[in-house]
């Protein structure tokens, strides 16, 4: 009954083949090399357009790099309270960015609205010299809070941001999952959406670490190349970053990958809201669910084996009772079942 | 009727004149001299306790280089989302520090209280190696709602700060009026309730451009000097900042010219809240007042020549219709009695 | 007859089944595992001491992240012009250290001396507050020359660092060549000479991406954990970087492969040499081997299918006609062999 | 006889009195003032161009908010390597730039030719990704050798840099002083040749604290507001930097002053060099002295009294034995006649 972290998982086995056929024989380093080639190919056909890509092992550098190249160092980057980027990357984006503003923005079940963000640009108004200045509007698909934007949701913002002057971050370290809840396709949520850049992360849904940045805006991500090397982010043995993404992407792996932790997810979250002693917090819409629960209950189901963590959100509105759940693909049946019959057993102790 | 800024007023004759005696003759470059050894030796006097001292021409850089020797970058700064530091300093804080994250508080009136710091502290456990590490507290003495804090209220934070290994970080952009409004002395509220650093302002009050940073916790301000270089933020010919503070401090002069505004707003202050027209959002302890007032009353009082500053607040709670008054030691009785006249001329068309 | 650079190779079958052996089942993130603490272990058992050690992907990233844990920002880093970390690594060092400065030396054959280190402390005396302040010795073992101190030269270049209060770091993105030359032990080249830090590769000699840093001075390595995360250089799925290791360090087969690959530079080099018309410009001690050749002797062997690249080092001292050679562990008998018979079909044209 | 430094100087009279004059009454904050708009004006018609100019305090924060705007911070400076950003700046230039690289190179009397820069060039070819990207070619008029460059110089070294595709900047602290040697106007040596951007100095000889950051590249410019700000560079009371300036440049005040240094400078060194016993080991064509001189000659002028500097350049190629004279607008007749003196006793001892 494992429900830490997606990050615990495995390499998928088609993965891992996918990467001992690109280690036969030499290849060019640093990227020069076919595997390279046909994976951004691949890419392109998913987005259905031109892009500039950048491979690399973790989200946090995705999404760091990804806004260095969006902000000078005096921009703000206006971003979801609960954002990875504002609390879970231990300041990685104002690393990257030579000290570029982070607004946090309230808003529901983790997601922004157009209101929300013109409601915080009424601060940045051009006559403010002493201000920083406003350059990104980052969002997170699946959210924070396990949720999900409508492709017309993130067209809206997108269109807000313009209208502001501002680029669009797409935080996709769970974009499977958002995709394979299947409101809309991924080209569709973003690029025709108007998303400037995407990070999109393969690392919790089946690769070993392989996590890409994409750029849309192919005039914004000339910096990527350069910015990727001075921070050691460019693998000598780059195929083998590449590999993953053939083996990720192709037959639909990603999405097949991403099905199975969301079905796991809605199961769990069917069990713990029918419990009658939990309550939801957010809609269960990807491979994460958020509830708060008694005290009791908690130790009762650790004790029996399961794992999840405490979850402390910006401002603690849940006043410490919140908890997480996370599947992954490698999450059963007869986990989720199990813990099912552990809450059953609680509630009728 | 000039409210727009302090920082519209000029030099001080006293200031200026303690100025003209330092320029007799060559004098050793970079603070080796004997006038910035005396002006040091009165601000020893004031706060009663050995000191490590930089004197710098901007409060900006006053805080950012404080700011840049309390914490890593990648530590965290609690402090009021109103606080300069926060929102008009360009990032200033972020690029000196190389990265480190402002976490913006709310709180009544400009004000942090131990439980509002206890509660941000909350999200920062032990156990996130995911998050930044909170390392100061950042306080504004006046603050920029125009309160002053007691000398309890301040020892009261400064021990909740250092419950959590915090230090503490004074902005004193404004603190010659909180010291005028005689609520304690300035050891009182700095050095003695457990501050660890004071940016001490002068230019708002009769300087040119004045600012000293004062580290009560001199390890802490070890790095000072090399990091004041390194900035381009040592005057070579030193002795003509020193020389502004030995024309402040002698004589109780920063004192006296800071009563004379703090006075000018008491009027100014009062005259609005008379009017019935206006409401004081913050009460007023310094030498800036906030009011809300009728769209009609600010063009009229701006046709007949008043000067002030639509003011927004971040998240903007008075929704466009908050005004700041400021007033300086120049600030004369005839411009406040002026300013009344006008205000009740409206209130009677 | 592939001689571009050992970055072409791919991951040794031990290395791959020791990933593949990790791989089984779910197992905590960010290097809370059991194949983590054994790498470590491994570690500390070759260095014969205490440790702190942290995995990441790349040589950049492993010199940069262990330089910002040993400078301030205003600090100097004394290391040999042709050191890689001055001009090889698009200056991460100055990203990484928030701009630190690099002091290049001049050495013959890539190797620095305690005269040359000494000399260049002239320049740097304490009544200096104008420079930054020399806080490291950056060495390279294999140099970037292809050579290697003996630990005697490495123990005296520390005394001196220290009599100047430096710190040692030692960029060992060839360690295992220059241990494998059997000059000297690992513990004796490193720890026992002096080196505060060694970053050790594993990349170019078999490893998928394995760079490993090592804090002998574990005080100095308390920074890391905290930087490696805010630069995106802590892997979710730590396990697999660690993995490598176990597979590369058990039973010594990065000495056994380190010296399949010197072996075969040592027949290139003398076959070069004994050519009687290309001049060794620095002896080959490791896998690397820098001649100057005819211009048409170059465009000879490439069209027989030799590839390898012109070099240029800073200042260019060969005038443009600088070859560099490089072997790796996949390098057979056979490529040196048909190499050797292109050289000599030449001369015998 | 005063021979430390020029920044030991006072405020000249006329511009303490521009001062002055601008302390009347009221006056906008942060540069929107008329004195600031007249001074920009007198530099306009000096450099016979529009330009964008940015007045601060320090030639260390002038040099490097001007190189910021010039380099992004993967890109390299070629500078020679004795110049004050290399050397006397304690590493402003990495700090404001976010880690760009000073690229040091040799060249007689603190001068650079074409050919060392196309020398130096050589080592970044397109082709090499690993490598920063050289993009500013700084120069210092007059140098640190206290030599001059001819307006000619100047422009060869523009074209070359341009050639590569470099942005040319100018370390003018010592401007006036090369401007008052009559080789050619500051016009011609500056926007007329192809510099993009002067650092113009005014502290050094008779103002407080005035440095002038001059884009004639006004695209290049359009950062240097928010860079300043964000550096805590911008007073509040602007109009008294601006007004020092006024004092400086009306009536040619700066090369009036300048002449009175350089002539004291050119007594000084005919004197040093007639005396038989000390080697001039650069020209003097401003204000600065440089001489080796015995051991013994030293201490018998300090002990009448003079002062200077012992001086060691990078590499110290005068093995200890270098000392610096500078003179300034204050030296008097009497100053260098009493120095002449002792040295003639010296050598009539």
């Amino acid at each position: 009954m494992l429900f830490t972290s997606d990050n615990w998982s495995g390499i998928h086995p088609t993965v891992l083949e996918a990467m001992m056929t690109a280690n036969i024989g030499n290849a060019p380093a640093y990227g020069a090399d076919d595997v390279t080639a046909r994976a951004i190919g691949l890419l392109r056909d998913i987005f259905e357009q031109d892009i500039t890509v950048g491979f690399v092992a973790t989200g946090t550098a995705a999404n760091a790099l990804a806004l260095a190249c969006m902000t000078p160092p005096w921009g703000a980057i206006l971003a979801h309270k609960n954002s990875h980027i504002n609390v879970d990357e231990c300041g990685a984006t104002e690393f990257y960015t030579a000290g570029a503003k982070i607004i946090p923005l309230e808003g529901q079940h983790g997601k922004l609205t157009p209101d929300i963000v013109r409601d915080a640009m009424k601060f940045f108004t051009p006559q403010q010299p002493h201000r920083v200045v406003p350059k990104v509007l980052s969002l997170t698909q699946g959210t924070e809070c396990g949720t999900v934007y409508s492709a017309d949701e993130i067209g809206a913002l997108c269109d807000t941001a313009k209208s502001f002057g501002l680029k669009v971050h797409l935080d996709g370290a769970r974009f499977s999952n958002a995709c394979a809840r299947g409101k809309a396709s991924a080209a569709a949520m973003t690029a025709r959406a108007g998303v400037d850049v995407l990070t999109f992360g393969g690392t919790k849904n089946g690769c070993l670490a392989a996590e890409a940045i994409i750029f849309f805006d192919q005039q914004c991500g000339e910096q990527l190349a350069v910015r990727q090397r001075r921070a050691g982010h460019v693998f000598s043995k780059y195929r083998f970053l590449s590999a993953q993404w053939l083996g990720f992407l192709q037959n639909d792996l990603w999405l097949r990958l991403a099905k199975i932790s969301n079905t796991q997810a809605d199961r769990l979250s069917k069990s713990l809201a029918a419990s009658g002693v939990c309550t939801l917090v957010h809609p269960t819409e990807i491979n994460e669910v958020f509830v708060t629960m008694p005290d009791d209950l908690v130790s009762t189901l650790k004790e029996q084996g399961a794992t999840f963590y405490d979850w402390i959100q910006p401002g603690d509105p849940y006043k410490g009772k919140l908890r997480r759940f996370v599947t992954s693909y490698m999450t059963t049946d007869d986990q989720v079942t199990e813990f099912s019959a552990a809450l059953r057993d609680y509630i009728n102790r």
